[in-house]
């Protein structure tokens, strides 16, 4: 049986059944006073869990923390906060991350080994504590309380980022959520990112695992912004099984409507979180064609997203074709200047290495659109891939040039 | 007997012996109507010749043909233009660059295998060689013609960079020349950039050729300016020997000196390059002690200087310290956080991975410098390395959205 996988309008990372959230403003940031900066998610039964975390040598304190209690694959609930990501904060910025997640253990009732924590924010300043100890107290937890998670994620992010898909299969079905937020310092490799995913799905400890991996790769990890990976990224998938039926295992007949359904809610956060790039005004996605290998079409693909030059470019809404072919070029991917095409959305810009004689009005037209579609074949192979970025704009520059004075 | 490397005033590529250049206004890229941008350099005597170029898959026609033509470690002369990079032109490209080197070789009267080409400029667009050809013939060869090539070779750069050294041995010496041009796309991997090296010393062409090798790594292949990196990077080296005396060999007395010069001037141009980067206002030099090996210091130098929150930070002189940790951490170099430490020029910031409480008033004043000087001490080995680069300005993502239309 063919499985239908649909958007759950207004969705979020508590659409899933058993799922609740609330958030609070703690005045983490006394600069953001009143912003929601403090949250919880929770699930009511216990959930198989699995993450991906920064491949930074530096790590922040949550993610030592949280990736201990990955370790059993079980949990019950995650605890958020922006403003500060309590990293490069020592000895102490351990001792303060496992203090927050035993008073949420002992609000929510669980055991505090059950809560994982995320934090993002400024690097190398401690957590405010004398403010979040009494602010923890005051979340009020609901079934609708993922879109004030969403909110108390956020730093420069300018929207909330939030979906959730339903999964029918036949009689039965699940539901997939999620809440993501990041902005600046978005990078292959997963850059200031927090996720957190939850499904009321029964799934398979160790499938999970392997599911949240891949969908990360073929969507967090080939987005870009600015080319930096921060010490905080953070994915986190809650499956509580709720949904009921037999836990979907690698083997099982439904394993890959999950897989695919759970690299769909991956990709549209990723996307918002590449068109919500610091000083952003268009997304940038670009898919590679006919590489020597998918391992090279996914070098090739972030080279283009990543390339300060090309971005440049479309925030100019500047036809420079050179420049993504230069990206390719030093991607380290094989390429022969003589095979490549190039198209801008449905046009041919570039045939077998040479321009084509250009409709220019199209192409204007195209270039000062808010998603810019670059497709490249490379005609050497079978290796495709897809990534996205977003401009690079004076913005950009003015946002991070005054984060912290 | 100690050698005495000296700077030569108003040195440029031309003040070794037996040096001539040229340049004339071409109007190769006719938006800049009147500008120097054709330009030839030529010995009067055969040179040992050697060169480094891009390591980009796409590589410009004279790129292509002057890799061919060094294989035989012999030159005579270089011509070079901006306005148009000739690459990603295809066949007829190479047909153009080999052109232009026969046009040279004809006005000087060398053969066209001696001349090497070099281009900079847009990627894609085919050289107007109908202006070209008339312009080669008016070019005229002086000893101090250095400083016009300085000029021609120039795009976005806002100044010439070029300087000479003198070397003294006793009663003989010798002269080392450069001058080079690059401003946005200057990347680790050498990245637009062109570099034209003289000397008038006796120089064997397999020492000469691990000599330049070993000087760009420690200059060229350490500066950053957006990260990306064009088709087109060379640095030549010619060496015509008419300073007299036997040939300096790996093994011989003054190979050490010439090394060292030769890294000298190397260096002082690549911090000119890093210090105009499209839209700089700072130059930022990176220096990373007490890593596990030398290839980390690398790593760890290069990453910081390419972070884009980093040079943002910089330009908006932000005590940041966070976003240099995290730079080193992800840049795959062993770290340790309680072990680092973080100078901002004499003034310890970070001290055993803890802020150092600041001096704020003598951190506002360096911060707001010209140049700002990163040292990183990492506390795990003996691995050092230096870096330069520039901080993101406003100014940049200006210049780079209009390059094209």
């Amino acid at each position: 049986m063919k499985a239908v996988i649909k958007a759950v309008p207004k969705g979020t990372v508590t659409s899933p059944q058993g799922f609740f959230a609330g958030a609070v403003s703690a005045g983490i940031n006394k600069r953001a006073a009143g912003k929601l900066d403090l949250a919880v998610l929770f699930s009511e039964t216990p959930c198989a869990a699995a993450g991906v975390f920064t491949t930074s040598k530096l790590k922040g304190a949550p993610v030592v923390l949280t990736q201990q209690r990955l370790e059993h694959g079980r949990a019950g609930a995650v605890v958020v906060n922006s403003g500060c990501s309590n990293s490069f904060t020592g000895e102490h910025g351990l001792v303060d991350a496992a203090e927050v997640a035993a008073l949420v253990a002992e609000g929510i009732g669980i055991a505090q080994e059950g809560v994982l924590v995320a934090s993002t924010g400024v690097i190398g300043v401690p957590l405010p504590m004398k403010r979040i100890r009494p602010a923890v107290e005051q979340i009020i937890m609901s079934r609708d309380g993922g879109h004030d998670l969403a909110r108390a994620m956020m730093t420069t992010d300018t929207l909330p980022k939030e979906t959730a898909v339903s999964v029918k299969i036949g009689d039965s079905g699940y539901t997939i959520g999620g809440v993501a937020k990041g902005s600046g310092m978005i990078h292959p490799d997963m850059a200031t990112l927090l996720c957190f995913l939850t499904t009321d799905a029964a799934v398979e400890e160790g499938f999970l695992k392997g599911a949240l991996r891949k969908a990360v790769d073929l969507s967090f990890n080939m987005i870009s912004v600015d080319g930096d990976t921060s010490p905080s990224d953070t994915v986190l998938l809650l499956a509580n099984g709720m949904a009921g039926g037999e836990p979907i295992t690698a083997g099982s007949e439904q394993a890959d409507a999950f897989k695919q359904a759970l690299e769909q809610v991956c990709v549209y956060l990723a996307k918002l979180i590449a068109a919500d790039g610091e000083g952003a005004t268009r997304l940038i996605e670009v898919v590679i064609n006919g590489a020597a290998s998918k391992l090279e079409a996914r070098k090739a693909a972030r080279a283009v997203v990543s390339s300060a030059l090309v971005k440049s470019a479309v925030h100019g809404a500047d036809p420079n074709w050179g420049r993504v072919v230069a990206a390719v070029g030093r991607s380290g991917a094989d390429m022969d200047e003589y095979k490549i095409d190039l198209y801008l959305g449905d046009i041919q810009v570039i045939r077998a290495g040479r321009q084509v004689k250009s409709q220019k009005r199209e192409i204007n037209k195209l270039l000062n659109g808010k998603e810019i579609n670059l497709k490249v074949n490379l005609n050497l192979g079978e290796g495709s891939a897809t990534a996205w970025g977003c401009d690079l704009s004076q913005e950009y520059v003015a946002i991070n040039s005054e984060y912290m004075t």
